[in-house]
């Protein structure tokens, strides 16, 4: 099992990250031949992570534009802290993905990348690589 | 590690097809006493995967017709393709469901089944199926 | 690979339960010194499993109350045992997490922690605990 922590910074309250980079280079790292199952994990409460199209950022605006109609910041929440729009929307986003590699290629379909998602940035956040491959 | 893309072939815009058929054949080729775990991923942008109720038809339509309600087509998108509230429905629902597996069997509720949605069809689509299983 | 089943019993329609206990007994029964993905995945058509804060509970209500804001049970459905609104919630959350494990420890973030979500209970419900960690 190969495991990693990568550091993102979000710049605004909602932001998608594109974080490719991040894997590519993680399962470079772990073998070029290797196949199994990667895991990408949000340690965060108020940040998801999706995957979803990568090539025209309209459709990344338009989830980020209708997570806030489903969830509006002033819905009566009653925690303490304001933020609890962040917190639904990271349970309907899911704070991880999985996704199958074989000889070190993820198999994402062609319009697919993976994004992390700050709904209530900006801060400094983490994200878990995790790689369990067959044969260990 | 077992792999396996199954073609399926949906025949409206919105759709579910229950794809424990392709589940069970695919368990059936990996071996009888294997354990492991079964990721069952959608490679697309405008399809999901969930798994929820066999039994009755009228679950999955109530299913399909409130996420209308949630996201409907006629939102006020910027995405030129128009399939915006496709792209929505799909993180919401997610991409892929992992199943415990033991002894070559699912260990999926008696209730539970796995379906793939299309939210954007009719079209060709692609599942695929990775068993990651102990002691390989 | 280990798998284990635990028994939990809600006591109202719309209820979380934190199951870190559950969690961390069944890795302390794998042995301190294995790495792995732990999968937590609930075996029913109308409860899911999320991770979410852990401190203050007005989180969990709120959670709970805006789900029934996007899913009304008097939404028209069609399904004759009159539950499509739980079915459409736990579809929504998602039946299970996956959880890396560096050397027994659930490598959550600080705030994070794994709530069973039952959206029809009160009932006697199940939980799954499988744990396929490297070097098996």
């Amino acid at each position: 099992m190969h495991q990693e922590t990568c550091e993102l910074t979000t710049t605004h309250r909602c932001q998608t990250i594109d974080v490719m980079p991040q894997i590519q280079r993680f399962l470079a790292g772990c073998g070029p031949t290797h196949s199994g199952i990667l895991l990408v994990f949000s340690p965060h409460t108020t940040a998801g992570v999706m995957i979803n199209e990568k090539t025209d950022p309209h459709v990344r605006q338009d989830i980020l534009d209708h997570m806030q109609r489903l969830v509006p910041a002033d819905s009566g929440f009653t925690h303490a802290e304001g933020n609890s729009d962040a917190h639904i929307k990271t349970m309907l986003t899911g704070v991880s993905v999985q996704i199958p590699v074989v000889s070190g290629r993820p198999l994402l379909g062609t319009w697919q990348t993976v994004y992390f998602i700050d709904y209530d940035g900006p801060r400094k956040r983490e994200l878990l690589l995790t790689f369990l491959r067959k044969g260990e």
